[in-house]
């Protein structure tokens, strides 16, 4: 029979984890026991929050242990059950770790996946933790209105790009921040942005005065570095900032410094608000709806960029924090 | 008759105005016209936030123009009135400048004071804008539930102490920040705070990690220093932070900086907010009647510092920030 093929963290990283902290190695596929069920992966995603869980620093899960599977998101089909609930054939998402062979007892099964009609490789992006976190961050948290300006970072990544189409479907200006000129062409041209900004390309801060004349209602920062400086510079009155990744800081220990916010939060009586989109668990089912409906009216786009094996894993996590991934970034288990 | 003595704004600070900046001077007494008002005040505020109305900065009101009256909180009673709705006799707390004679077309009063068994001064403090700002800021703002921690700065402050106090009384554990023996004494004794931490005496990481073992729940902010830093580095999930002062930045030219707070809001999924009490203006009553009650009822206690005459008002602003008052600073208009 088949081997289980895993992605193991081997030593521990400070930072963004690099290839050599990662070792590729198979295990024999394990039997489902009692109350449990095997789940064959077909896509591995590749997360900025497994930054911070292959580190040794609080967060909102335990740091992965030494010598254990990468905690990381996946997307298979059920081949073997001994669970109630989960049936052979059934499709499922969750955190499966990266292995192409995950025994469960249902516990980290994000959803079944039940729109065939889509892409399976969505159920972890559009239709998965990016899109529920851009859905929520933006809806929930920003509640924006007509016509307020909406600014995003990483505004053609998984996350961003899908703040921006659903802020534009709100009737609201949106202002895409983006690393270069092929992602700001994307920004405009696939994902609808009203301006797309080029921080790599001169002065962000002379382009953001220029694109937000009337200052920053809502900013979806994915960044945390000068990027965000910029915005908050520029807060309009009761403004709402989500803090959904801090993509622009390497290390987080010692914290890094940067210029104090306080005064711009109180003068503008601004809201900034940590998102985790674990959170909203009981309303995934409303976002996954909204977001395939979306996608097949075709309001909603989404780019991926899909890594080939196992053997691409180990650098798959740095690739996000150095920016040379366009779109959703994934890893297809079974090399072509 | 009497004169106007008023203290102007004589050149422009960068950052806490001190007596330099200020020239005391008398006037003749303007006569009401038809729709106006004549308030003899009799106390003038001294409140934070005249250090950003001097400051030639973007705020929430446009700065205060050289050889000008400082603008300023005051109370008096109207001496003089062709207003229909103010009548010779009524006391009325206002934004009257720091001048002992102000007209008025009733547009900057905050409203006419009616608790006649309280001090008159009250109007100002603790009835007044420190008093309202508490209350909302923590009532409104941070939401505060039974057995949460609040952690309170500038704790034995105008506002700190007013926000200390009802914490404790809507059942929170009580964590206050002050400098000196003195006001931690007063936290303790007077404001009933659970925990009182003399910021001056050493290891406020250490004490902070002593006196909060689950988390800080809320953070009542009039700091925004290293004060707020070691707060923002213990937050439990879900905190609710107010940034309602930076006492501890003297000057905002450029920016200060700082350690950055994404990565702990993010991870608390905290929610940072900023506090201007003005926002409160159609729920005023509503505070000023519980607040009362809680006076009368002994529930709520308050400290005045009261300086002596005009003479003092150039001075005042800098005290604030040097930590030099106990209690709510005030300046009676006619010296003893």
């Amino acid at each position: 029979m088949s081997r289980n093929t895993r992605v193991v963290l081997s030593s521990r990283p400070k930072g963004v984890p690099t290839p050599e902290h990662f070792r590729v190695e198979e295990a024999e596929v394990p039997e489902p026991g009692e109350g449990q069920f095997l789940v064959r992966n077909r896509y591995w995603s590749v997360d900025p929050t497994q930054r911070g869980w292959a580190n040794d620093a609080p967060n909102y899960l335990p740091p992965v242990a030494i010598d254990e599977v990468m905690r990381g998101f996946a997307v298979g089909e059920i081949v073997a059950s001994r669970h109630p609930d989960y049936a052979e054939g059934d499709v499922v998402s969750g955190l499966f770790g990266w292995q192409s062979h995950a025994l469960s007892d249902g516990s980290n099964v994000t959803r079944k996946v039940l729109e065939g009609d889509m892409p399976l490789s969505y159920a972890l992006g559009i239709l998965g933790l990016n899109g529920v976190t851009a859905y929520f961050g933006l809806l929930d948290l920003c509640d924006p209105q007509p016509g307020e300006t909406v600014v995003v970072s990483t505004a053609a990544g998984a996350v961003g790009s899908a703040v921006g189409q659903i802020a534009r479907m709100k009737g609201c200006r949106t202002v895409g921040v983006a690393g270069g000129p092929d992602k700001t062409a994307l920004c405009r041209e696939k994902f609808g942005y009203d301006i797309a900004i080029d921080y790599k390309a001169g002065d962000i801060d002379a382009a953001l005065t220029e694109a937000c004349p009337d200052g920053v209602d809502c900013y979806f920062d994915n960044t945390c570095g000068p990027i965000s400086d910029a915005v908050m510079a520029r807060l309009a009155l009761r403004a709402r900032i989500v803090v959904c990744g801090t993509a622009a800081i390497t290390d987080w220990d010692p914290t890094p410094m940067g210029p104090r916010v306080h005064r711009q939060i109180l003068v503008a009586r601004a809201r900034m608000m940590g998102l985790i989109a674990f959170d909203y668990k009981h309303r995934w089912e409303e976002a996954v709806a909204d977001l395939t409906g979306w996608l097949r009216d075709g309001k909603l786009a989404a780019n991926e960029h899909i890594l080939d094996g196992p053997s691409a894993a180990p650098g798959a996590i740095e690739m996000l924090y150095t920016g040379q991934n366009t779109g959703k970034l994934l890893i297809k288990v079974d090399a072509d």
